[in-house]
């Protein structure tokens, strides 16, 4: 029997698996793909045909059928039930302010304390690329079995390449008590590292210790609960308010700590010795910047060196290589343009190289500042 | 009384000037703004608000009033009826197809003989930039003064450096029959030269005796036809026949030679010492290409280094030098693109570099192989 066939049947190991998928952030580096009206999760930057919210529930429903919820902020709920018809209502989350991912996965959990008690929820971000559904599902599976006895599980993605742009999570010994139920096999977390820089990024690599944190978190509802309990005690006190009474939601929501769930409950159960890692080589990605959505696309047949998201048609390079993303329908001639970026909407046209993808974030503040709040 | 309030009145001495403006070519090198549906005459490429044929007869009319024929192809007559409304339908011939510029000064010549046996025609490109229309006019007189003897008169462009996209004109002695109504003198042309190299191009410019050659030609229709007569009697018979029986164009027409002024008359002409250039100081420029387009154009206050072709707020420029043209309204922004080119129209969008803009022209073709005729 494959993979594939089991995730049609309801697996009862995961009979209280509920995926929580936190849709938030804009994405300001990817201008003018992603907007603050319209976030990276609600496109489509793989050339899928699905968005990336999309995909990540595409990924996610074998595993938890409908037990599915997203938590995302007002401006975008519209969006995301035009882009997810099939989620219930009662499943979309609705933030009335940013929040940052604490109160929003907190939330999640307060309401499934009182809709399932023996909930065991996942939080996925909706704006990551993950290359192998399959094996990601296997993790998924050993995490939610390693998350039974209330330890905050989290799965490390395998660094491929001495990376600045993620945080880290450092992998101690072997974890003794774990039921696995596969050859997967977790680690205790020593702790939680910051972006670093090139250099110890490159030590973590060759190190062989340090995996990337991708802010996937497996754990028992009422063991987040608890945790937010010992150390948010006022935030799972609002955030329980608010499950118990959802009207309660406009006047609790904005006196709630906005922070981090890394800062909020990873890094003092890292200390507390309760967070264990998995592996994870599904090959993912954030899509942080530019350079990171062109190694998910594939290069140009006719164009070497070049990629392109849209109709390849619409793209004539010459003597020219880099990424080339056509959203506007208009063809993109490029010539002599070596790591050219050129992204092409609508309203707005970006011309920049590889070598400034970070600094892409950079124009947004400018645009605001020119009174161009209309592009942003 | 100022030169200007001169040209308001009818002058004498220019009582039988007609200016013939030949409107073709289609400006490939300034793809995607100019097509060959929609050749670079018809756009206003200065940011003045007027067009280049509109330019052109702007500029003109002070000398010529009414006096002026334009020569098109059959492709973009309308938009030319269009763009000069005051035009007399009877003052625009159309080509049925392009035959170079002999046939189409040639037609006009031929015309004129018919209308006014006494008339001086000058021709004078639809798609050319004159900084200075005073000087222009005054030299526009000399020249016609000094086209009394039935001599081709052409003006010679002062070099400011040295250029290779251009054919040069080489000065002779002072010519000593001139009667020249002002300061301006004419000298014989010893030879026309075409497009020299580099190194040939700076030793014009040190030299002093080469001026750039604008395809300017101020002589008597009759002088002109008399010149086919001598070195191309079919091309002129065709000619008077299409004068004097519009009907035959269709057939007469096809069967012309296809040949530029500049072989068919100017180099033979110059061989027989029959042509004087005058030498003109006003500010020439053929914007053969992004580059030359850049030099007319001024920087932009708010973006150093950047000269812009539309409205200067639809364009964001970080760490970039370079030209960008709008045309499609949409917003560009560029980051860290030193000597960046971009060119955004309705349909299509090119990103090259200044070192490049010569290439340009490469990109009609790769589009017709491409089978995308519609861009070009």
């Amino acid at each position: 029997m494959s993979d594939r066939s089991e995730q049609q049947q309801p697996d009862p190991a995961l009979a209280h698996f509920w995926a929580v998928v936190p849709a938030g952030g804009s994405g300001t580096r990817l201008w003018p793909l992603s907007r603050r009206s319209s976030p990276k999760f609600l496109h489509d930057l793989t050339g899928s045909g699905r968005t990336l919210i999309q995909q990540t529930v595409d990924r996610l429903s074998p595993l938890c059928q409908d037990r599915l919820l997203v938590v995302t902020g007002v401006r975008h709920a519209e969006a995301v039930e035009e882009q997810l018809p099939d989620l219930p209502p009662a499943n979309l989350l609705i933030e009335p302010s940013p929040r940052d991912s604490m109160p929003a996965i907190g939330l999640a959990a307060a309401v499934l304390e009182q809709r399932d008690p023996e909930a065991v929820l996942g939080s996925f971000a909706a704006d990551h690329v993950i290359v192998d559904p399959d094996q990601f599902q296997e993790c998924v599976r050993a995490a939610v079995a390693a998350a039974s006895d209330g330890s905050l599980v989290t799965l490390g993605i395998e660094p491929t390449y001495p990376a600045t742009g993620f945080g880290y999570i450092e992998v101690g010994e072997a974890d003794e008590t774990q039921d696995s139920p596969g050859t997967i096999s977790a680690r205790r977390v020593t702790r939680f590292v910051e972006k670093p820089s090139r250099e110890v990024a490159v030590d973590y690599l060759a190190g062989g210790r340090h995996r990337w944190n991708a802010g996937i978190f497996v754990v028992r509802a009422s063991s987040l609960l608890q945790m937010l309990e010992r150390w948010h005690p006022a935030l799972v006190q609002g955030l329980r308010a608010i499950a118990a009474d959802p009207d309660s939601l406009p006047t609790v929501w904005p006196q709630l700590q906005a922070i981090a769930i890394d800062h909020a409950i990873a890094e003092p159960a890292a200390d507390a010795g309760i967070v264990k890692v998995l592996p994870a080589g599904f090959g993912w990605d954030d899509i942080g910047d530019f350079a990171s959505l062109a190694a998910l696309l594939e290069e140009s047949g006719e164009h070497p060196g070049v990629r392109v998201l849209g109709p390849p048609g619409q793209v004539v390079s010459v003597d020219s290589t880099g990424v080339v993303a056509v959203s506007g329908g208009r063809t993109v001639v490029t010539l002599g343009v070596p790591d050219v970026v050129v992204i092409d909407t609508e309203d707005a046209v970006l011309v920049t190289t590889r070598e400034r993808v970070q600094d892409v974030k950079s124009i947004v503040a400018t645009l605001q500042r020119l009174g161009r709040e209309d592009l942003t």
